[in-house]
């Protein structure tokens, strides 16, 4: 049994009208320092290369005052601030910034990431690209993307082999050096990989353009909205053992549940699981 | 001395007009097929995965067309169909779609190459992005970006330490065995390193975002709209030698004199020059 009733459709306009305020918000205030000369990249993390700039922090403050105001017993989970308990069932998940390193190369495939969960998971999410101007969202019976060519229903592409598939990720140091040997072992069964895409590939399996994005070391707030934006475009998103993808880690988005199958079983057999 | 005479006023309006005339028809054919399920991708070579696509072929002949009408005594020298020559001393370079693996996986990183060459390379070009409607020229006296958020002048950025800078290559695999040894060995000393952007990278150098561009194995009809539009944003582009890059092969993008040596000095220690 799920943990929370059945969304009405009341509630859920409600929070597809919260989800759409944010990502305009959020838009405002990252462009406002995109390709800004002036942008300060800080180091989050002591080890690597983890930016934080002020646009992501004012996004998530701007997101976080629109969904106390329309929706006050929500929980919020964000990347820069933290979690903040609700008592509707339901938690908001947002990344104001996914992609920090692309945002500060001035690169187009940074995102904006909002959506909100219940106790199995995200039901509904957005993955924005305010530079381009493309917003894909999916859940609650919704599967869009608005953009540069209008707006257009997502549907991921039909089956057919790995040998003739798209992999996409973004590093190609992907996760740990297992990680990597897993995810290479399934990009040499596939005909084409493409790397650096950041949370836009999730929107590439969801408008039919490729047939697998395989990340790993993923935060639960870099996979729920694009979890519910390509499960609603017909695909099927899961951490690399088949099981739930909702808290982030290793995670698989495929196409199509034959696509998926056939790269899952060289990750389970390269990880040894 | 110059093969041409210096370029009139008048002569340099014909050409910035037939060129982004150019640009605005190539922009209908690729998007009237980008993103298209219809969409066939060919093998153009035996070995490796080098799609050409209707689109493609689609852009190069309105491309051609255009020019003929306008300049007719000019030269044109374009990725699908050949080397037609001229009586002028100038030459039109084009490569309808730069980036067709990132074209058919639906990627907003793939360009349009427009330029004009004389008998010493580019003399003016223009890298164009038609899905997020942004275009970049550089050359005879102009040095621009048009896009979402308007017109801007294109400025490279200062100088900054190889170990403070970004570095852009589209593949991790980059030419050769030899040719991605020594890239790596300037990405190990950069801070941060992307791939995947295809001609869009060059875009970032001129725009002030990124430091360095490296990539091998470029065609002639690769490189000279980029060359143009880097150049005359302030930025310097060479092969890995030093010498003039208007023929493709190995090339490095440079925001600036200080960091094109301090990676090229790399790159030669790396291959032996």
């Amino acid at each position: 049994m799920p943990d929370t009733p059945i969304t009405s459709p009341a509630e859920a306009d409600s929070i597809v009208a919260t989800a759409h305020a944010c990502a305009d918000a959020a838009r405002v205030e990252t462009l406002r320092h995109f390709r800004s000369t002036s942008l300060e990249a800080d180091n989050k993390l002591d080890a690597g290369f983890d930016p934080v700039t002020e646009a992501d922090k004012a996004a998530e403050r701007a997101m976080r005052a629109i969904i106390k105001a329309q929706r006050p017993d929500d929980g919020i989970l964000g990347e820069e601030y933290g979690t903040e308990p609700g008592t509707s069932g339901l938690t908001w998940v947002l990344d104001p910034i996914d992609g920090t390193r692309g945002f500060i190369s001035g690169t187009p495939t940074w995102g904006v990431l909002i959506s909100i969960a219940n106790a199995d998971g995200p039901i509904y999410g957005i993955v924005d690209q305010p530079f381009i101007g493309e917003r894909f969202e999916g859940g609650l019976g919704r599967a869009t993307v608005t953009g540069p060519s209008g707006t257009h229903p997502l549907r991921t592409r039909a089956a057919r082999p790995l040998s003739e598939a798209t992999v996409l990720t973004t590093f190609p140091e992907v996760g740990s050096p297992e990680d990597g040997r897993a995810f290479h072992a399934v990009a040499g069964a596939a005909r084409l990989t493409r790397y650096g895409m950041d949370c836009y590939g999730y929107a590439l399996v969801a408008t039919g353009q490729v047939d697998l994005v395989i990340e790993a070391g993923l935060q639960v707030y870099d996979i729920q909205a694009p979890l519910a934006v390509v499960t609603a475009a017909g695909g099927i998103v899961t951490d690399w053992t088949g099981g739930s993808a909702k808290d982030g880690g290793r995670v698989i988005a495929a196409a199509n549940p034959e696509v998926h199958a056939e790269a899952l079983a060289i990750l389970q057999r390269e990880i040894g699981s």
